[in-house]
């Protein structure tokens, strides 16, 4: 199986050629899209992506990431090898997260263009060079004849989640179709949170940490809780968190023990909107 | 076959990763997406959907919906088994219409967490819940296995036409990409009028019922006539009757006899822009 | 193998519906998806996608094109059969481009009633018609079967490049989603002026002709390129062409030879942006 992830949207046909490149090349090869719409040539969002969706697959899937800022430039291209997967993408880091995760056997530099379209875009290595080079591997070559064995690869940086004092400052890293903010916050520092009635404050509001579903708190009201992809995120109940906050990448979130002047617990709970 | 129904979009990777689950564990599976940008957590668009489309699937498809906006609190999940099909849905009323044209054998309440993916999470139901269980109907598994036979589902009714002497009232119902605007008027009700001269009043326009095509009517110029869907919906010739009409779901529509006081049958033809 | 591309969008369920119909007909076809996000019938947009993917797909693939503004009027089907490849789709043109760069062996005209759905809707071909022809084709159907040779079909021009002293006179022909102004100037036109410093005019802004990557030029700066499609692109590095110079198709686009009054290489690249 071959997975693609991309930022080439589906309002052109550059998906679709990749495929028929692939059917060219191995007519039995099943492709299944992670996503394409990425934002253009955000890397740090396919990264996310990629981090929290390739275990979902196969083992021995070949994961195929284009999001490309450098393409046609010197950047280079890399296969790398973990005990379950393959993936193959730009070295710009994008790989990263998801392989923070992996354990890593082996690293190639694609270089070998016998196994390229020609002649070779400078502008579509997706139909030129990945989508032939992950239809040949899943044809059967080994991945050693794609190029030479290389000792690392780029890396860009997790967000880190800052500890104080009885909070934790994160941010949004990912937004998503219903407006949910995913932030950085993983379960692992929620989890400690439980019953002590934590409170997620961003742009100026209040969200409950809630440990059950969306619908926990009143129609339109705010809460945060882990979602599916292990991170805590603040989401609206039948709403989009994103919009009514005007939230976004980047936007800054605490989580606190929330303020217990207000002792009584029915009062508490009005002023969150727990229903 | 396995179709997937969803409010999911493409601007994520939530139907990826439920292809992936659902290949990991029945990796011969034909997986078809029907829709994936119902509009989120509208239960009755999803409905309308899966009734106009589940038929022209072959028989024994695994029809799966995941439009959800209960996910995580108490609601059931449902599997439905009939004479051609399987449906597999959250329990909120989106197989009612699809349903009420299908002979229902089984219905079983899916609650076996021995084929969902542990651990469950609270947001994400596709993945854990929705995408395995059709996986494990796919791969053998009898239905039985999922949970205990019940007897009656939720429903939701679908919205009646009313009758007035002379006219028909109905609204819209589902808005395709192109603007038309797709009623609750079923062509049984229409062909009576056939050969009578009616028009469709929309937001205080007028659409004359025609039996041919988009194009019956000049470039530009509204008509109303039974699409594929078996349902009058009005349209604009090469345009879009949504935007120029400022209508949506829920817009009224009515279907009268024309005014014969215009004897003259091109007076009558320009006023209607019939071509 | 039967690729699609319409202009049906993935906000309905006309795209899964066709699956559905071709599998039912023939459960082993492979379905792939070339776009179809074509602006609504846009027959000159579906042409130069079609023109600028169909290749790239094995041998013996069924291109089914449905962008059909006369679906339901008096327009034919036609089905064309090259030595490479099936071309099925409404005779409005939308082959032109392609076809020019095959060897037509045979053209039918699709009338055999016997392979279509029944009853045939009046606006929606794609499931009633070229699903359920496509799928019997891919089944072994012979094309003969399908309706009568004819001699010739609808051709649209392609929008041609003027020459002028010193000068080509062109315009924008497809935009992609990153913004790239795809132009009807073909790579043949510009390979003559490498090295020469040309410059591409367009709505008022200069755009140096580089002969390697997007970012070539500094971030926020435009570029001409030649791009995967063979054609000339004006690409802004890191950013959208179309949206900075609010251009679209039929834009107009007109390459010179730089202006040699500036002398000085330095002065030159700076005015040109080239990093």
């Amino acid at each position: 199986m071959i997975t693609l992830l991309t930022d080439f949207g589906f309002s052109d046909s550059y998906v679709g050629v990749m495929k028929g490149v692939i059917s060219s090349i191995c007519p039995k090869a099943k492709v299944v899209d992670i996503c394409h719409e990425v934002a253009p040539q955000s890397v740090e969002e396919a990264a996310f992506l990629l981090m929290t969706s390739y275990a979902y697959f196969p083992r021995g899937a070949i994961h195929c990431v284009v999001v490309d800022p450098g393409v046609g430039s010197a950047r280079k291209i890399v296969l790398v090898h973990t005990r379950r997967y393959f993936f193959l993408a730009p070295d710009n880091g994008v790989l990263s997260w998801a392989l923070s995760k992996e354990d890593v056997t082996d690293i190639y530099q694609v270089t070998n263009d016998r196994f390229f379209l020609k002649p070779v875009s400078r502008t579509f290595h997706g139909r030129d060079i990945f989508a032939p080079v992950a239809a040949s591997l899943e044809s059967g070559i080994q991945p050693e004849k794609f190029g030479k064995l290389v000792t690392h690869i780029h890396r860009i940086s997790f967000p880190e989640v800052k500890l104080k004092p009885g909070a934790l400052l994160g941010q949004v890293i990912y937004v998503d179709r219903f407006g949910n903010l995913i932030t950085n916050i993983h379960e692992s520092y929620v989890r400690k949170l439980k019953h002590k009635g934590a409170i997620v404050g961003v742009k100026g509001k209040k969200a409950p940490v809630v440990f059950h579903s969306y619908s926990s708190v009143r129609q339109g009201a705010l809460s945060a809780l882990v979602g599916s992809t292990g991170f805590l995120e603040i989401a609206k109940n039948q709403g989009s968190a994103a919009r009514s906050l005007n939230a976004g990448r980047g936007t800054r979130v605490e989580v606190k023990i929330e303020d217990f002047k207000m002792k009584n617990v029915g009062e508490r709970r009005k002023a969150i909107g727990v229903s």
